[in-house]
């Protein structure tokens, strides 16, 4: 298959294209790297992106910030870029994407688990996340001839490590990688794919 | 308990201040009508608001638009209007609301039961409601001496009625507005309360 990862610089994003590359030909996009670059607060970006780089079988996006910060601290520009970046950014990927993917392709998103497990400081990212399963449980109602998913990882115990944290129950990116490659492979549609070990 | 109600002149908005009347001292705030009159796309409007109508025990919002529509044809105004008005508008309502709240007051919200079960036609509706729905438990955690919740109503037996829809599974104005007075009553915090019979 053809596939197109964005957001493939990032932790889970590189396991993900590490776990397809033997068996697919994958293209990359990312904000700065990568074969192509997109930015996703930018639909004109999205679609020259897609003008670009061609037609795929399979379009995973691990891409969209949001940032974390205490509640009381959060600011408008804070819930902009959850609502701008990661929530529209993948929409907006999405809807475009479905203009160059080929019969029975699949369009798999990324969320998080935020969404229904939040910690405290998660709250404008939980509301993206929340968006995104809501969204992609919706639009499925109405998509034929492909697939739509969200993949709604763990915290990665890379990105624990990284931050301090205590990774003992962390899930790995290349396990993480595995629920992307089961929406790939697998006929699932509409659905959130929780990344369990 | 002096309670303020935002969307005051909808089907759901009218019942609940039918409901609450009798016992406690209610506010309403419309976008046209009512005791006072808010823009939810507006902070200011928002925060004129409150400083207009004072303090209050509890807060409920059953307002926020945001439109019905095909897939193919939502358009970013479509996406816009759900993000700005029935989501951030909400938001904005409870952030402000907490700083005009009694210790142990509530404020509650509404989503409505797309985010989980979707039709065909409700993506960006449902986008909104599961990002409020999140949001809110997420949120939660990070508010003290105060409670903020969602009620997640079912179509409105009236609204199926006007629509021309079969309303014989519908539940009543009357009856949703009791999920509203219950997440007053309770003891709920960061939970989304569904209607049902």
């Amino acid at each position: 298959m053809r596939i197109l990862v964005i957001g493939a610089s990032g932790t889970i994003g590189k396991a993900v294209v590490t776990a397809l590359n033997s068996d697919h030909e994958v293209v990359t996009a990312n904000h700065n790297s990568g074969d192509f670059q997109v930015n996703l607060e930018s639909k004109d970006s999205i679609e020259a992106l897609f003008n670009q780089a061609g037609e795929f079988d399979s379009i995973i996006s691990a891409a969209g910030q949001a940032a974390f910060g205490a509640l009381a601290e959060q600011t408008d520009a804070d819930y902009q870029l959850a609502l701008n970046n990661k929530l529209m950014g993948q929409i907006n990927l999405a809807k475009a994407g479905l203009k160059h993917l080929s019969a029975g392709g699949s369009i798999t998103l990324t969320s998080g688990i935020l969404s229904r497990y939040p910690l405290p400081g998660s709250a404008s990212i939980a509301m993206a996340n929340g968006a995104l399963e809501s969204y992609v449980r919706a639009a499925a109602l109405e998509i034929e001839n492909a697939r739509l998913n969200v993949v709604a990882p763990a915290f990665v115990k890379e990105t624990m490590e990284m931050m301090g944290m205590d990774s003992s129950s962390g899930i790995s990116a290349e396990d993480t990688a595995k629920t992307y490659l089961a929406a790939i492979a697998g006929d699932m549609h509409g659905e959130t794919l929780d990344v369990t070990d």
